[in-house]
């Protein structure tokens, strides 16, 4: 029922780990299941050159993560903005419908690191 | 928020894999979030000698999956029947509130596994 690409960060995701001095973290829980998904960014100059996430949550939830970190590594503050789940998702090659929910914590830990990024400046 | 045993068992799982040959195989899904779970057992007059577990679902599943197929290893199948979510979650030192639900996968799969068991014979 999961993709390869899924499958695939799932056993091997990347960016795994915490960054201490980080310029934005965001720390998010998902409502449905009750995961907590932590997301932590180095930013310069608008640009986003670090990331690192680490959550207790499910296989769905630790490959949107991983896949969510490779797609806003070295992107601006603003196009990391405009990625959506359903991107992330899709860029997976998909995921099943009930584990859409699983997708939403990586969108929103990003959101929330960039809004705390934005807080301490 | 979460104990050292369930730390302990997310991080080294016990058990994880699956049985060629089992004797029962049990496959039970979450409600609350979709994840899934497989239990396959080895059963040697009515002992359960093996027992291995697969599943996408989160760290608190992992560990009272884990946890559980310590408990009913070596026991009889009246014996790993009687094990309830509640005992797993409780030998691992408690598991957040808002996390029991994954814990109900661990004693449904048994309880599936047992039955497809009993079914075959
Ligand atoms: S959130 Fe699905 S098993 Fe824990």
């Amino acid at each position: 029922i999961y993709s390869d690409k899924v499958m695939d960060h799932f056993n091997h995701p990347r960016n795994v780990g915490i960054i201490e001095d980080a310029d934005g973290v965001g720390t998010v829980g998902n409502p449905v299941c009750g995961d907590i998904m932590k997301m932590y960014l180095k930013i310069d100059h608008g640009v986003i050159t670090d990331v690192r996430f680490k959550t207790f949550g499910c296989g769905s939830a630790i490959a949107t993560s991983s896949m969510a970190t490779e797609i806003i590594k070295g992107k601006t503050i603003e196009e990391a903005l405009t990625m959506t789940n359903a991107a992330v998702a899709e860029a997976l090659d998909g995921l099943p419908p009930h584990k859409m929910h699983c997708s939403v914590l990586a969108e929103e830990a990003v959101k929330a690191a960039l809004a705390d990024y934005y807080t301490k400046r």
